[in-house]
């Protein structure tokens, strides 16, 4: 059997023993070159932009660990306005980790983030919850569970992202920890938290990673076990928790993002171009800051630029100006030699028409523009409002066609079929050929969603959409789920983490 | 008012003086580097591979004028089986023109086809017609001149790509009079008809052409006025019909392009690799045929080469597999120095998701890989056998936004909001700003079908789907449509052309 082949036949099998047909769980590497919407010089234009507004501009820093990292450095602090010297930039940019490796639970979900490679996660912050039998609804603990459940089944998400959607019905204050232990015991994923908003959930995330992998302080550190990531206040303002969530995962040596939230037209200028010199402003701040904690700090560059509706001031999502911005993003990302995460966005209210064409031009862009780890990739909608389980099946789909479409084209000779050709003759059909007999089975991307069928045997299974479709889908794979192996100690010491922490928290609040 | 503006200023309002929002008419460049899946060696195999298969296999013509051309020019012709030395090859496909400049009834509508210049045109072909309220059922002639209204009003399509549907009411044997008598007069924009399945055929389409331009043979031959296509019988056979349309089209000096249907697994080998080395061979075949016809025709390369779904044999579009095909196509069209068309697909039954991200993965190949004509651009659905009025909007959006992100960012210094973000200051916002006020109109792509409501206004709006808001835009533009001036003389000669023809052709049949 040739080694092509046997991948492909585990193709038609859930690693996960599902019954749902999909890809297998492995890497997505982009062999092919990035593309480039601006030149050399107009990237080191913005760069050098970007160092001109945070020397004369300067930015906001709410957090005083921070403003003293700065001041030792040298920095101008004014009260909280932080003024960048463009030299000190320069410098602490210098020789920042192009790559890492992101160790998962599983050994085999470890992945390296940096160069070609893509890691694609779930969707994490979302308010609301929707499915299409019982539409729009608050989040909740059960969700947060079959969220992660799915995005563990489903082999194309590389990452859980940071479990989908808030539970609203348990207290602000401590879910984090219960969102977290669901990551930790239903996946064996590697994962994203998505609560870096003080320094002691930053740590929850940390200790938390280290027992889930029974590791120390060191060893974590050596092994990053997590993808974090912070946002800036757009414009040009860091707050407290944001900071210190920034300064934690430098100091402890996991993979950070800074992630400007420029909408352009709201929190940063009207033009791309503009939002994308304020954007990188506030990432080099961000980039700067970290390695003033960490030298080692392994930091990258977060791209979340879109446009608002002028007419509304609704942001907008997958839009022509957010797909440029990703790939312009990601020639900047390059420029610094540092791996970048963008989204796969949408701002429509409904797994529509709509929510597919504007994921589908932020994946393009992401995909062409080599972004390195996609967020939301899968299950975002409205915006980021809503976690939609049908949209997770949609995104999966779209993810999934990328991977195939990414796979080289295997154009050696015996692959050609020229003997079928000669054997068919001409206005023949090459059904029933050796050379179609040999490959049919694996011999195409085999959809997880789209349905092929003639319009009579569409109509016969129920005239149902896509959308539709997709609702079937995952309640399959929740039927199916099976929960990955865990050490019960380590379940029981996450557990016990929880509950001293949720003690802690009701006696001191934090 | 500086250039750029008034331009923007015209985007609010279409040209056709229509109350919905669309870009003005105006050609596509993609100004970046086509992407390459594919070596330039691996570009040269396929290459000679190809030329290994017209020599070695050969190519079956029913065509007596084809083979009486192949002879003359030395090919081995044995019976109808043609095959075609290398070298003879070689020295036909050598010099072709690059490009050419279709000219339309309106002046401000012909086109530059070739370079890195994209052609939208809309759907041919289809049996069927389809909108949400009346669902599917067969084409008539009032459809067809709903379809070219709705052709003409959508300033992003740049050519009538065949009147949408075939009118099934009227007889067949004349009917393609009467869809080019309508896309003559509804329409000032260029087109393509679809009916090259005989001498007589390829004919009407010259003559109404002449007619409708106001030319001579010898002015339509030097200022050609539609684009033409032709398709090879896959597997390696040219028919009677084809190879005459295709003959009378390079004699007339109108641009033709010959498209094999490859359908990998089927009509070619069940590898992409194959399937292009098949695709390639057929289409060097009718190319070398229009050169032997007309040594100056204007011959350039077609794509077509899909999947077929391995289960059923149905045809599959804008599969992973399609999207590879078209971006490698891409890449031999620039190494023979010509032009290439390719399609925008799905087959999907209905305009769902799944209709949205096999038409997106067709597009992202047409425009990553610099495809200069778009065929079944917009209105597609079910596999080509359906016209639907709603897909043509959403298709109509999914162009504009890819054309909106091709337009090159602006990065004067003037764009970049420098001080306006020394005056907003941090956590701020823009919306006030001078720099924006300035802007903000247009500042933004302005979608034709997208919703960017929040929930609640979308809610009080009705819930509606993109395509349930599509159905409502193509009802409004047909509502608004305006028949663009047309000299009465010239209508009653075309109207008293088909007049003619169709007694022509019920007196002797053709």
């Amino acid at each position: 059997m040739r080694p092509g082949r046997s991948q492909s036949r585990t193709q038609r099998r859930s690693q996960t023993g599902s019954s749902i047909k999909q890809l297998p769980f492995a890497p997505v590497s982009n062999p092919f070159k990035p593309m480039e919407l601006i030149s050399d010089d107009q990237v080191a234009m913005i760069h050098h932009t970007s160092l001109e507004v945070l020397q004369g501009i300067g930015i906001e820093v709410q957090n005083d660990r921070a403003l003293d990292l700065f001041k030792n450095a040298g920095a101008d602090v004014d009260d909280k306005r932080v003024r960048l010297d463009a030299d000190l930039v320069e410098q602490l940019i210098r020789g920042l980790p192009s790559e890492f490796t992101v160790h998962a639970r599983n050994p085999e979900k470890t992945l390296k983030v940096g160069g070609n490679q893509m890691v694609f996660a779930t969707v994490s912050g979302p308010a609301f919850v929707s499915d299409i039998e019982n539409g729009r609804r608050s989040g909740s603990m059960e969700k947060v569970r079959e969220f992660v459940k799915l995005s563990h089944s489903l082999n194309i998400f590389h990452h859980e992202g940071g479990a989908g959607v808030e539970p609203l019905d348990l207290p602000e204050s401590s879910r984090h920890l219960d969102m977290m232990f669901a990551q930790l015991t239903l996946t064996d994923k590697g994962w994203q938290p998505c609560w870096l908003n003080s320094r002691k959930r930053a740590r929850d995330c940390i200790e938390m990673a280290k027992i889930s992998m029974q590791m120390s302080d060191e060893e974590l550190y050596a092994n990053p076990a997590l993808i974090a990531g912070i946002n800036t206040n757009s414009p040009l303002l860091l707050d407290d928790g944001q900071a210190d969530g920034l300064i934690e995962m430098a100091i402890a040596g996991q993979p950070v993002h800074v992630t400007p939230f420029t909408l352009a037209g709201a929190m940063s200028p009207v033009t791309v171009g503009g939002s994308l010199v304020q954007q990188n402003a506030e990432a080099l701040a961000g980039i700067v800051l970290a390695r003033l904690a960490n030298s080692e700090a392994r930091v990258f560059y977060g791209h979340f630029t879109s446009n608002v509706d002028m007419r509304t001031g609704s942001p907008a999502f997958g839009t022509p100006e957010y797909a440029q911005s990703v790939v312009i993003s990601g020639q900047l990302a390059r420029y610094y030699g540092i791996p970048i995460r963008s989204s796969n966005t949408t701002a429509s209210s409904v797994v529509d028409a709509q929510a597919t064409y504007e994921s589908d031009m932020s994946i393009m862009a992401c995909v062409q523009g080599h972004v390195n780890v996609m967020m939301h990739g899968g299950g975002w909608l409205e915006g980021g409002l809503t976690c939609s389980f049908e949209k997770l099946i949609l995104d999966a789909e779209l993810l999934q066609m990328q991977a195939a479409f990414l796979k080289p084209v295997n154009l050696d000779r015996s692959e050609l079929g020229i003997e079928a050709m000669a054997t068919v003759g001409a206005g023949g059909h090459f059904f029933g050929a050796e050379h179609t007999m040999e490959r049919y089975q694996d011999a195409f991307y085999s959809p997880l969603l789209s349905d092929w069928s003639n319009f009579e045997n569409w109509q016969d299974k129920g005239s149902k959409t896509a959308t539709e479709r997709a609702n079937g889908i995952w309640k399959q794979l929740l039927k199916e789920y099976e929960k990955p192996p865990i050490d019960p100690a380590v379940e029981e010491e996450l557990a016990a983490y929880v509950d001293k922490r949720k003690e802690e928290i009701a006696r001191t609040g934090e």
